[in-house]
């Protein structure tokens, strides 16, 4: 008699949160193999208003997360930048996708851009050319489809990081459930 | 025949956004008369998580907009900080609270805490107490009141400090409606 394992399916999304530039990736993860599912680019430059870039941000975040059910979200964050004023605005383009996963109850992970590029190439000043090539290797994307969605490698980048971190411990800053914290620590959060 | 002018009554919820407390202050505005309605302060020191943090901030603003279904949020927002750590936590934290208000379509007032100072003291260089003594004789606050919610006057500080510029031409970073700009621009937001 043959019996067959059941594998469990994870869907992984990798987000960039720029303030110009959003992207994301989707990867569906069965056992130790990862595939592609979406990847895309949310391009804000037309839009002058920092509040309607930022409405922008959590509406397709949110959009994304209702379509693709995501198990998890991986998102590739830079901890240090060139100026305050860049460094406020990054904030709240990443507070504002952060807060999509939350009213989601989706489980995030933050992963700086070194680390990305160290799991993906081995070399942590890889190109974003490299991390690409290795990527589209990887999860095979066709030439096509990786010129037009260049500025979303960096997202799905971070999914396949995440991706290759699953299982293992790991020292990255993350958030695990919303609710959960909620229904085990209620009485910290009555103030 | 006597005719009553139906005044137009607005809620205005002030927000301080900080990663440490979070103060918010809540105005109800009837023509040229504002009256507090509540004041609070959020205290997140005990959370060592920074998700944990933003997940609370985003589920008690949304709360406090529910409760009390504020027409307009004013915020205090700093745009220059110590250094590019804080100030991506503060975005962090600011995006959070800026993505509760858009996902309930409350209309976006950002005030510099120089602006708010001038507006209620007519001094940019008001100490926190000078500015909390104003508002404490212009809202008729108890002492009790005041002394327990100290770190709330500055959230407090901006929805007067709306409340005093309604009607008025502004030169602030105003956000007006997500939803109305969505319908008004439907081509430019597809992608």
């Amino acid at each position: 008699m043959r019996t067959i394992k059941p594998q469990i399916e994870k869907i992984v999304l990798g987000i960039d949160p720029g303030t110009n530039v959003m992207g994301y990736g989707v990867l569906r993860v069965m056992g130790n193999k990862a595939e592609m599912v979406a990847m895309g680019v949310i391009n804000m430059l037309k839009m002058h208003d920092p509040y309607l870039r930022l409405g922008h941000i959590f509406e397709r975040v949110t959009g994304i997360i209702d379509e693709y059910k995501p198990d998890e979200m991986a998102i590739e964050a830079p901890f240090f930048g060139k100026n305050v004023q860049s460094m406020l605005k990054l904030g709240r383009a990443q507070g504002v996708a952060i807060a999509a996963a939350i009213q989601r109850d989706i489980p995030i992970t933050e992963y700086e851009p070194k680390k990305i590029k160290v799991a993906i190439t081995g070399n942590g000043a890889a190109s974003k050319q490299q991390v690409a090539g290795m990527l589209q290797r990887m999860l095979h994307i066709s030439d096509d489809d990786l010129h037009v969605q260049m500025d979303a490698t960096d997202a799905l980048g971070a999914a396949y990081c995440h991706f290759l971190q699953m299982g293992r411990p790991s020292s990255e800053r993350r958030f695990k459930s919303w609710k959960d914290f909620v229904n085990k620590n209620a009485e910290r959060i009555k103030s």
